[in-house]
């Protein structure tokens, strides 16, 4: 019998304290992958019977092998594909206020390590351990996406905590991850404790102001993931430079940029709210007026652009997941090589041009090959001078490769 | 007749003008991936005839397709396995001081773009359009790698180029490089103008003061590609940090970490010299007291600490090429692993594991795998917070995804 010590080391005390729930593993399982930290516990790896099936969404169980050894205390969700999400290796732990608060205050620790201002990212999930947990800080106002079914049943427990450990008065609930109806959740944002803010709130990053929409804006209103490659793309700026911010949402590149000395910004985006924040934060920046907004299909502009031979001195472009999936994946990368292509030409000779993608489909070398490719196809040659992941207030558990979502290329042509 | 548009405007011309000799390649050969941008012609691509082989290694030929449509220009070798490198698109051009003076124009202004201070790799060899040359800048010392024979024949003007176009005084010659050998060069290093520095210099980076010893040293005396590895160790340094520099060289990370305000950094090294280098470092930036060393194995030396208990907030470990080739990668990642495992245990809970490969033939993925893996079998867990690779001074070209070499991994434990 595979007896993992560690584990066992609960087995006496679990059943007694807690009386949870058990989930087993088929004997065909990987228990190992879970020995070795492995964060999620799929449904086709478990033995399914009754009892299984009538666990609430979100309830505690223990994980067991096929020999009946606890491994894990998990989050169960039986309507979700990801059965079991671990919560701890030991599986007689309490979740309750003083557990979402040392979790948080291990998460805490790290941001105020690299952080000088209360701006980031709080919370990434698993690698936090916190499994579908992503939290947002702004200030004194936190925004929370519970993406997954056992933190929808502990938020008052999740909300005390989080204004415990980092002072915080506001809490925002924000409804909107995709993940949330794999889990069998609603779309209701709300207010779990303080209220929300009136306007968008001024948040400092790179030197530049940005404006963010906590309620109505996309995510949870700025995308702190690109920090590190918005400060990259500052040291590109040289001074009178005009740069160019595609899919610019409320201004991420275009704004550091401008902060960083470059003379004219212009920020493309389909969304009008977006492009007006970005407006609103060039000029808490004192920049207003050398930032230009175009409203539109970023595929569009980027061929009008070039037909009235448009040339920048850096170009970025930072779109939308055009491969969320494995089944998106050849048409997302045709995507990302049509605007390596389409922006090419708008670069200076010696200028630069960032790609970005956001999509956990393509990887690091996929998405180069598409970037280079489109390059090429546009005439152009040119030299990677940096690849770039999101910040470190987003970690990765090494055992999730696909987290790894967030890719920034940037090309001397 | 695939006939390339842009290499057939210079056909009746080249001819006339150059009579240079001819490299064609076999019909089964990847013409387009020239015309695409590909850098090298392997010798078991091309037509080898009596003229072929009597071609001077460095000499300058025209590559030609199946069809004998010129290509490129390209700096032959008959004794290398890379028998051209493509040296400009265009067949017709000269090979001379404005030639050279024009290139490292192009890859200056990148580099004076990036950094405040002229110390930099300011020529980083096919992506900075100069195959095979490496040229690292000590302020108005540069230290030139000719690793291919095309630039050893034609040193002077280099060098003549590299002081018209940088101001630099001394010019040293470093033939350490070991892809020297493979081109059929000695590796006599020497002095190209000016004068070899009589002492190491001083260089400043990120708020430490380094000794590179430009003559006696390892590669050009000083590892600009971890600049920005090192600018991020910095960050996850707190007040009282004590610091563990593994495999450090002349002190690249530990004195980066005690200018940010660690309390002590012990480095490791098995060079004696290296480590006198660290310690003048550490006394030219004011914090000789909080330096220490240990001239050892580095597996040993972490073994031995681990057994006496020591422990660290932030250990960083930089070692040599585990993994040079191929051949080398089964044993490489074992290496790597050990390392991992080794140097975890020394991490103090919520404190910071630093794991570089500078090996080409181990890719990120093999080499995440096996620092995730060392850590694992140390018993401890660890959230991937940062991935770096060599900083922008080190361009690559995309085509050549294993220049991709460095790899900086930063696990929170």
């Amino acid at each position: 019998m595979a007896t993992g010590l560690s584990s066992a080391r609960f087995w006496p005390y679990q059943r007694a304290m807690t009386d949870l729930p058990v989930i087993r593993l088929k004997p065909q399982a990987n228990a190992r992958a879970i020995r070795h930290g492995a964060p999620w516990v799929f449904a086709n790896e478990v033995v399914t019977d009754r009892r299984t099936r009538s666990i609430a969404p979100g309830a505690l169980a223990v994980l067991e092998d096929a020999d009946r050894t606890p491994l894990a205390l998990v989050a169960a969700n039986p309507t979700s594909k990801i059965i079991g999400r671990v919560l701890s290796r030991d599986p007689g732990e309490t979740v309750d206020q003083a557990w979402f608060a040392a979790r948080l205050s291990k998460a805490l620790a790290l941001r105020a390590q690299l952080y000088d201002a209360p701006f980031y990212r709080l919370v990434h999930a698993e690698a936090d351990g916190l499994p579908g947990l992503v939290i947002d800080r702004f200030g004194d106002t936190a925004v929370v996406q519970p993406n997954a079914a056992w933190l929808e049943v502990r938020l008052k427990a999740l909300t005390a905590a989080l204004q415990q450990v980092t002072g915080v008065q506001h809490v925002l609930k924000n409804a909107g991850g995709r993940t949330r109806a794999l889990e069998g959740l609603d779309d209701q944002s709300g207010v779990l404790a303080g209220q929300a803010p009136d306007a968008p709130l001024p948040v400092t990053m790179n030197g530049a102001t940005y404006m963010a929409d906590l309620t109505g804006g996309q995510k949870t209103g700025l995308f702190f993931d690109q920090r590190a490659s918005h400060a990259f793309a500052r040291r590109l700026v040289t001074p009178g430079a005009e740069v160019l911010d595609v899919f610019s949402h409320v201004g991420g590149f275009g704004l550091a940029m401008l902060a960083a000395g470059a003379r004219t910004a212009l920020c493309v985006d389909g969304s009008a709210p977006a492009l007006a924040l970005a407006e609103a934060g060039a000029e808490a920046s004192g920049f207003g007026d050398r930032l230009s907004v175009r409203q539109g299909d970023a595929f569009d502009t980027l061929t009008v652009l070039a037909e009235a031979g448009a040339q920048f001195d850096v170009v970025v472009c930072d779109p939308p997941a055009f491969a969320p999936s494995k089944q998106a994946l050849e048409a997302g990368l045709r995507a990302y090589e049509r605007i390596a292509r389409l922006a090419a030409p708008l670069v200076r000779d010696g200028g630069y041009l960032g790609l970005c993608s956001c999509s956990h489909a393509a990887d690091l070398g996929a998405f180069r090959t598409a970037c280079t490719r489109g390059i090429g196809r546009a005439g152009r040659q040119g030299a990677l001078i940096h690849t770039g992941f999101a910040g470190p207030d987003h970690p990765l558990m090494p055992q999730l490769a696909e987290s790894g979502y967030l890719k920034a290329l940037f090309y001397r042509l």
